[in-house]
């Protein structure tokens, strides 16, 4: 049994993996997980599902199923091994698979700043982009009532300022993070930024350093594979028209309000 | 110039950082750096200091400092190499010192394991912990008043369900959190797990598992360089005792409260 990476590109992480696997020619079964399975697709939870493994399999499979929105994707197979969270699977591919050097550099103060953009990066970045997301597009579909503005605009100036620590601190004047080379850094957070971008909040537009920094991280994972990564978060805002079981709504529009307190 | 560690051993990271540099015989200069400088201890802000430097000197030095309660430890200075973020300056010491395979274990799937495990610890047990510390101490001692027991009853409970998966999930039936051996996970989980301890929340008390895995870690780094490394949080509790400069009062309850919305 070969690789399996388990992965929703509405995702950040996922997209990640999936830009890493694929631009390095890393052979993989690409499982699909429907994290909005049976709630944004509309789709009936199958009656007596009480399990919150996500749904695996083509995206036109049906089945059994319950809302998987709190059972974390990413995911790695491989033979019996099983492996969670971003960052670790990224460098395990990166080992396994022994990818080009820059990508987590061997030269160990080039590798320190690596380790170093990505835990910072899990509380600033990440912590601020993905609300967007929920602002904009998920809590409105499950509460049926947009957020006050003023939520939206307390994210954007989080995110603000997390990017102009982003452009000083760690991008500076270099072509990518730590250097002339694009690392797992640069992958990392690019996914996360193009999350607001994807609903509406086009945070490249006033920065155009940061914006010629996201081109060359196109570039250099190649543009078509970047934007058909990229295609479901593009197309988010289609999501706003279905219908979600009330059920549903109820169970989750809690949990959605609580992530954002 | 040799190496400089930046380090307020009440912060869970720095701890980690100095365990794991002293019980490997690592030649460092300890840089200490008063997090609640000028506010715990109650000293007056220097005029026109505008940075947000940590002050680095002996306990008992003078001098210019504003408070750096928003300014990061840990950091490392190695010649004119600086780096931040407690995950990357432990696997930078591990490699530049080259430490025992079972840090960071050589083995693919260990390693994986260990980077696994901290990527979720940020994201969980190191979301939760810490706010013990601030409920019970910091924020009656900004504010001049304790907060609501529903707000700590609140955080005990994303820790306890954070607890539960860390032992179900990642301890299991195991001696440490990837084996037989303790890694880089169990320090970085095991300090941040003693500043609910040091506050009051003795978090161990109906957790023998917890409690068993504790002792073996405290065993293999040494007793008593863990004790040490924890003197200052056993005793945080004195700090309540002391005055606070009004404007720092006015400057940091904000803040405070806001971490904990």
């Amino acid at each position: 049994m070969g690789l399996e990476l388990y992965l929703d590109l509405l995702s950040q992480p996922c997209r990640s993996i999936y830009i890493f696997a694929r631009s390095n020619n890393i052979p993989f079964e690409f499982k699909q997980v429907e994290l909005f399975k049976d709630s944004v697709l509309g789709k009936k939870p199958a009656a007596g599902s009480g399990s919150e493994q996500p749904h695996a399999g083509s995206s036109n499979s049906e089945g059994a199923g319950k809302v998987s929105l709190l059972k974390k994707v990413p995911a790695l197979k491989d033979g019996d091994f099983t492996l969670a969270e971003c960052t670790a699977i990224l460098l395990y591919l990166s080992r396994k698979y022994n990818t080009p050097d820059h990508w987590y550099p061997s030269d160990i103060q080039k590798r320190a700043q690596v380790d170093e953009y990505l835990s910072w990066h899990q509380a600033n970045i990440r912590a601020n982009a993905p609300k967007t997301m929920w602002i904009k597009v998920l809590i409105p579909l499950f509460t049926g009532q947009p957020l006050p503005s003023e939520k939206l605009q307390e994210v954007m100036e989080g995110l603000s300022a997390s990017l102009k620590q982003f452009e000083e601190r760690f991008l500076q004047n270099k072509a990518f993070i730590i250097g002339s080379e694009i690392s797992l850094a640069d992958l990392v957070a690019v996914v996360e930024l193009m999350q607001p971008v994807g609903v509406g909040c086009d945070i490249f537009e006033d920065r155009p350093r940061l914006m010629e920094w996201r081109r060359r991280v196109e570039d250099a994972v190649g543009k078509e594979l970047f934007l058909q990564a990229h295609e479901m978060i593009f197309n988010i805002k289609e999501l706003s028209n279905i219908q979600i079981h009330p059920q549903l709504k109820e169970h989750l529009a809690p949990v959605l309000m609580k992530i954002l307190k």
